[in-house]
């Protein structure tokens, strides 16, 4: 074996929390093995969002940029719904008075809210049940896996509140998950897309049963947190950086990045371990 | 409310028809409640299309980019068929004796109808039923959604008069929308594509039965029309816009976007109907 | 018919092999009626990748770009099995012990396979039985069109050698191909992927019985060798050059190929053909 030092330097970040004793004020979180869950947690509402809980939510996949210690996060809603969206009126309210300053700050929260969760190097896996609409739908589509149960509900419904289907990021990447054709359908007419359309079409990667969605959320974070991280990482930044390189160049730089992975120590253990008919045990480094 | 003046300005168009009026010579042309219909109508050879038609058709879409009228575009065919693509008699033959400037002026204008279909404001609808080949698969591809019968064959069948995949955009668009490794066999194959595959690869949002087709689409194209259709324009131009924008600026793009609609009466119509348990009426502006 | 040369320039190329002499050290080759044969075909291992046979194959696809005389090529394994992908102790294990320069050669030269099979002017079809994994996939995936059998097994397994799914193209290349969720939860998690799942997420453009694949995939051959070469190479070269070109780019781009291609004798014997009423004769010029 080289000889490729996997020693971690403590580079400076900003605001770190500790991640066991994280406690955001507008969702759940919860942390164990390297899993983390975000839980949005106003059942009453069917979980909406709200101005403080987009910007916490940013912030948190902000800070998640800049620690290993989380690996996957599962991304959820309380009392069997998992989104109904921006709150009608502690959001829509608000910004039917604002400015246009006011109007272009917010919709750049949500957009970094989104970009946050797509840059952050852990996958995000969704787990959606009951309602998923509007920013929820949103939510979801940004995550990187997605489970559903078979009576889950998913609404672009932007049209029905006056807007347009170019919600953080919808008009690029909903068509890239589930095709141009069918993107704009559910842009247009902002119309219940079912789980079960949502899994023929790619949305959903599996249902579950109501009741065994959450452990079939946990079980496959678990088993992604068992992976390589440090190469998981670089699938995912790849999979943004690679958006709309030509084929040529994301050639090349899958070249560089998968060079990187060969220097870490997760890559030699995977092979001692195959030479010794075992199963690797990955550090992420 | 904040006070957002919903005026309408009237900028100066070229040759702008009254659509009420629109009497084209090359397809048929009804105006009602907002929803337009194009029908192309040489039935006894399918709906076959000419330079006068393909002409005609580009300047009726780049005219379409200029009103508020129209609100949204039926495209179909008469007598049981959607189009049969470029004449054999009328376009190749002239093209065979063609030199290389007037073949790229006819291949830049049949382009140029692709560009205007995809820029003009309005939704297009595509009724597809019996043959749908040629370039007539091309201006199904080309609208925003589509629906057929379930004998609807449609054909990208370049290949069989000797030439390329690559008409009108197909080898950027098809694989959009029903992936890449079925485009490619459509492309290089020429083979008609069933409805039912088209349903299930995501070309087609629905089929519907011979005989309810047309009433099909226009009662989709009805719900559409009474949307917010500034929000549904929006919407369509960052579907363009956003086709090869890495998605950190795609973001950006939908976030300045969105914060446009939510400066429009229809945002604010949408926020006091909700209020007062109504549904909306959006007036486009 | 307007005057337009077909004679070939014959303008030099390097290293051209005698192609129906030509005779690989690493894997089969057979040619017949413009349909090559490359058979991976070190059957008792499931046919690895080694070093050599991944130069050689690059070698071969690169020569490919400079002859006619080669018009389709079907990619199949020896023995009931595609390909295994690089071997465990003559690829990895070497990896294992090489530096960053190394590293990176290697990772070049397995993307320039890739590269050299999507810009080589042959459509290539992979005929995919049993173990299709790593850069088995990989090879599968860069292919044109994918045939196989129900029981053939793909997985893009990097993960379980502690790599990233960022390998020679594959997250900008699958995404395409089945959608961004479900390429995202392969890449992830190695799994298997079922030819079922393949046929039905757009990855096989069909399935055929055990016995039945080589035939299959010969017939599927022999069709796109029938037809208009130069034609189907510009398919391909568009279907690359257009990856993120914006859809404006991409209309004017296929304007341009399409006109090249009128200028053809295909596209004049198919003219002549029709006005038979006989089947065209192809001839690539």
């Amino acid at each position: 074996m080289n000889s490729r030092p996997t020693k971690l330097l403590s580079l400076p970040t900003d605001n770190q929390p500790i991640w066991a004793e994280y406690a955001p004020q507008h969702f759940g979180w919860t942390l164990d093995g390297g899993v983390a869950q975000v839980t949005l947690n106003r059942p009453e509402r069917k979980n909406p969002l709200t101005f403080e809980s987009y910007a916490e939510l940013r912030s948190l996949f902000q800070a998640l940029h800049h620690t290993t210690e989380v690996k996957v996060v599962v991304l959820r809603g309380a009392g069997g719904n998992f989104c109904s969206g921006g709150d009608v009126f502690e959001i829509i309210g608000p910004l039917v008075e604002a400015g246009m300053p006011s109007l272009l700050n917010f919709t750049r929260m949500t957009g970094d809210l989104v970009r946050a969760i797509r840059t952050c190097p852990q996958p995000i896996i969704a787990a959606v049940d009951g309602v998923c609409a509007g920013a929820g739908a949103i939510l979801a589509m940004a995550a990187d896996l997605r489970l559903a149960t078979p009576s889950a509900a998913t609404a672009f419904l932007f049209n029905r509140v006056g807007l347009a289907g170019c919600d953080m990021g919808a008009c690029a990447i909903l068509p890239r998950i589930i095709g141009q054709g069918r993107a704009s359908e559910l842009l247009y007419l902002g119309r219940k897309m079912s789980a079960e359309e949502g899994l023929s079409w790619g949305f959903f990667n599996a249902l579950h049963p109501e009741g065994e969605l959450h452990d079939a959320a946990l079980r496959l974070a678990r088993e992604i947190a068992g992976g390589p991280s440090f190469a998981h990482a670089l699938t995912k930044k790849m999979l943004w950086q690679e958006w709309n390189l030509s084929l040529d160049q994301a050639i090349e730089a899958e070249a560089q990045a998968q060079a990187l992975c060969m220097m870490t120590g997760d890559f030699t253990r995977a092979f001692e371990a195959f030479a010794q008919k075992q199963r690797p045990t990955f550090q992420g480094d």
